[in-house]
């Protein structure tokens, strides 16, 4: 927007009105796709391929050359080729002096070579400005337009002129540029699109491992032991029954597991007197994934709700209820309302609505595009204030569900308790923990330390 | 960033800090809301009208000319009046030459015009450089601040500085702009804010016809047979018993079209030995509404999960329930757990909740905030592995709900199947289908073709 | 990107590619994780501190200096430190001058102070360019590079370009700018991180008082009314019971007053003729809270359903099922099928269906991310049609749930009706108002004042 210029310049913009001509190495897929989506965009199109024969797949509008040739005629070229291939770049080397080139391969694994392609492509061809980018899009969606996953380009390189170049182009591309920053920054960049849910692989092991392990338990308190000592047969249990022990244990285990790691740094930075010395490394990994921890949580939760509303329909509770009456018929005998079981029933029932209602509310505020829209306070609130009351209400269900059955003997067959009072003991741990840190004498001084005051203070300046 | 400035310019950047003025003809509704908020966010605004006298509804600080005075005042013309107005333009060519003119209009109908407005303008004022932008936005929610619907201003036009300066003011406005091409794009942005969901109509007018379908067919299975040979009264099932037949129906075929194509296109591919042959433009156009159709499917599934759980409240279940626990009491008779039946209906419930379950995923890594938070690995993951297993278990689910049903002979009511039958055609060809290519003698072929091998390379370079 | 340059200059850019130095007044916790996360972005940072000692928690690559040198080698200096200690920059005032000051503090409570911090600060300063900016960011979030909560930037100022500055360094760091103009917005900027949910004030508070109106209510029909007149104690209803009633009641009433102001709105504009007349301030705030008062409906709506669900697993509901059959069996009885019963029974379920159904989609829809990406038509036909029909379909499922309780006596214990007549009362005013509206002797002047028709046209220029 020259504002050195004259006035009268500034109203009336002279017409230097077209976009910088582009050099794409390589007619295959992606290369075609990026091409086909910048002449939309309005930027001149140049190929270099080893054949300059003009193929029906090269986007309309678009020349094709040498890889000479072309190089020639602009100051960005993008490298669309394998990186086996790069070394017919060396004989290009003094062609290439001072040119952007722009890295946007991908490997087939994670740490394939030891130095990225952008840094090998940099060694390579060391007069030119290496930058990295477009690794992440893919060529169907490019050319379809249906960007469903990721409009972010991950962009890197030494030199700032050139990114931003290259960012202006991502831009006018209609995606959003992201800078990662040097170049050293590449090899990350080319691993992410081959990472598979990296955060969410501790939650789902863990829950796999939980389940496996419940399921046995679960199996030998409720199909085994029956058919051993009342020769009856409750295989059908593997159906919904057991499922529905499982998912509300690991509901609540996996939700306390979101607040345990807050707990347990809370003791630490009460214990140390600062907050400047750095947490261990599993209580930073633990802290990173606890919103993955807690939709996992959810989702058990959302299944134990939908194996609860089933109930009624299974025909073996229809079968239950209906012999139990044609028995209290048959013997003429009808029961007074027992009360407090009517108690007990409602109020589990609501807690457990109440929770699973909060629940939902969390896991809708992790949503990225809700939580985008709220400030820290807000988001602190709603992960903090209504996480716990989430908790308290989960574990005052479980509590109120086990009701007068924790003294019962049948609850302790073979000497097992029941699963849901297995799943008590963390929830109950962070509970009891964090009610005590709420006491002045630990929360002043905890506060304190949060604000920077330290009790040894030999890190301060 | 005046990087050629000496190095104490750099530090000490020079106070040519004001915005430039914008010029707005029309003082209607939209081109006031626009001056309104180009004035918040510091742009100098004047307004050109026929009439220059300030009215109290032009926005506070903000001046009113005549319009060839107000087109001197500034390089950036905003034409905020109707099309058929534009012809007073003409005499104004000469001091809109150079000047950048933004036509933010819209139509009454799609294709009212044959060329589009801002084609129209560019005609009109040819010295002028025409950007179509704004269009998308209403005066309403640029007033009130509550950009609710989107925030994005589609922007095209042939001049690239125009774009950019438009582009720029855009941004100021807390706009996000998309550019969109050359001028020739203009039409497309003119239609847009006149579609209603284009996307959607198929998928919805399918589902539509097969409801209806449907309807008549479970009409006269479930009330006209029984009313004929019983003449019993079961009017009341088309409120819940005939809606909950014809929904998880729709679901599932529905969900089975989803992955349709995508079966089809790999079967085009091997039988034609290459992938750069296009594909009919049904398929296509089925391939780009496969979200749609899944979505449409996911609504089904979920009134049929609704109309599921209301079952046990139902007055007509409960009578059935009663009556038939009453004639049991009166006959003496008690029934033994029939554990096979348990065992068919404890799995096909399982089967459906963990099927409707990853459906709701499904339908939650869809939301443009989630899918573009992964890459494209996770999403194909998701979309492909997932969908997969979703469709396995919805057809499992419905194939354990016929047991042994299917060939009882209550089941072919005037020769006509029960509807859970005719949803299974479907779903059973795509996944025997999809089986088939898993064997390596297809895979292996198919994967080399989908990476750029051709049985008769005739279009290569 | 230097136009001007001579054709092979722009074809090989200049190496001028560090981006520039910035410098920061402080080294808490903030100033540090800021001054971070900008050397990963790729700029030269310098620290500003009382004591120049490097400690071990200063980002590696940073230099430390005193304010006076530190301020001498940037042109952007953040103030990274408390308002309170501001004084110490009246010294400096020399070296500040003319240099881009960045104001990122916050305040304890909202307008603590009667002029923000950043107009202070220009105050203090009046040589220096004070821009507003990064005031939402926590420090945690940008170390620890989870930005779960919002990436946005308020950024405002009154030089342009330093503000222009300030918005390329948010860029680079990820996050997203958005200008709101001078620093007289800075009082704003200060206020939105301390903030709780402000738009959502009106609507929880409103439900709160009829949720505790309601109760009381409730509390003494069902619960009180057959202590004392039966002896009957149903004191468990307060778990389930009540809540089911309540949860109904409100989520329709909420719903129809998200639709009352624009009925009002046109009864007002049509009484008045005009659309150039501001609307009551109550009306104004009602309009803009509408979607939070649909958001808190449906979550009644969905505890509604939640409620309903779990019904026949009450210990309470199958202990009254099962001593009905018994009654039946010992007295010999069976009840033929009462098809009306069964007909109402139904459509009721129906109905509340289909109308929480569509109102998950209204729900859905109103997600930043989905409004985000439908045009006005389509973002007004789902929440102003669908919503009508939403509201038609709630307000006919209590119509019909009530069925042929309207008349009877048991429904009027002391006098009181059952509370879902008290829930029909605002929306069937609203369906009644809206439908009289319809009629073209009223929606035509409507629509023609509503695109700018005045009766008596005083307003216009």
């Amino acid at each position: 927007m020259n504002k050195n210029s004259s006035n009268t310049m500034a109203l009336a913009p002279n017409t230097s009105s077209k976009r910088e001509t582009v050099c794409i190495f390589g007619t295959g897929d992606f290369g075609r796709a990026l091409g086909h989506k910048m002449i939309q965009s309005g930027y001149p199109v140049v190929f270099g391929s080893r054949s300059t024969q003009t193929s029906s797949l090269i986007p309309k509008g678009a020349e094709v050359f040498s890889h000479a040739e072309a190089a020639q005629k602009a100051a960005i070229i993008i490298i669309a080729i394998q990186r086996q291939h790069y070394n017919f770049l060396i004989p290009l080397a003094e062609i290439l002096r001072g040119k952007v080139l722009v890295d946007v391969s991908n490997n087939l694994k994670i740490n394939q070579y030891p130095e990225s392609n952008a840094e090998y492509l940099a060694q390579l061809v060391p007069g030119a400005k290496v930058v990295k980018a477009f690794n992440t899009v893919s060529a169907w969606a490019l050319q379809s337009g249906t960007l469903d996953a990721s409009r972010q380009v991950f962009v890197c390189g030494d030199d700032m002129e050139a990114k931003q170049m290259v960012m202006d182009i991502v831009r006018a591309l209609g995606l959003t540029p992201v800078d990662q920053g040097s170049l050293l920054a590449a090899q990350e960049i080319e691993n992410y699109p081959l990472q598979l849910f990296p955060m969410w692989k501790f939650p789902i092991l863990l829950s796999l491992g939980l389940t496996a392990f419940l399921f046995f338990y679960c199996l030998a308190r409720d199909i085994i032991y029956p058919y051993v000592y009342d020769n009856k047969d409750f295989s059908f249990f593997i159906a919904i029954s057991i499922p529905n022990r499982i998912c509300p244990v690991l509901a609540l285990i996996l939700l306390a597991l979101v607040y345990l790691p807050g707990v347990l740094a809370a003791i630490i930075q009460l214990y140390r007197g600062t907050k400047y010395h750095r947490f261990p490394d599993w209580l930073d990994k633990w802290m990173l994934c606890r919103k993955q921890l807690g939709l996992v949580a959810l989702a058990f939760a959302s299944l134990h709700v939908l194996y609860t509303l089933v109930i009624p329909i299974r025909f073996f509770v229809r079968w239950r209820i209906s012999s139990r009456i044609v028995s209290q018929a048959l013997n003429n005998k009808t029961e007074p309302l027992n009360t407090t079981n009517a108690w007990l029933s409602d109020s589990y029932l609501a807690l457990g609505i109440l929770g699973f209602f909060l629940f939902v509310l969390l896991g809708i505020t992790s949503l990225p595009s809700v939580s985008n829209n709220v400030n820290w306070r807000e988001f602190r609130f709603v992960q903090s204030k209504l996480g716990y009351l989430t908790l308290i209400l989960c574990t005052a269900h479980t509590l109120v569900y086990g009701g007068n059955r924790f003294l019962s003997p049948s609850s302790y067959r073979w000497y097992l308790p029941n699963a849901y009072m297995l799943s008590l003991i963390v929830p109950c741990i962070v509970l009891v923990v964090k009610f005590v840190l709420i006491f002045p004498c630990l929360d002043k001084p905890l506060t304190r330390i949060r604000q920077g005051w330290e009790r040894n203070p030999q890190y301060s300046e």
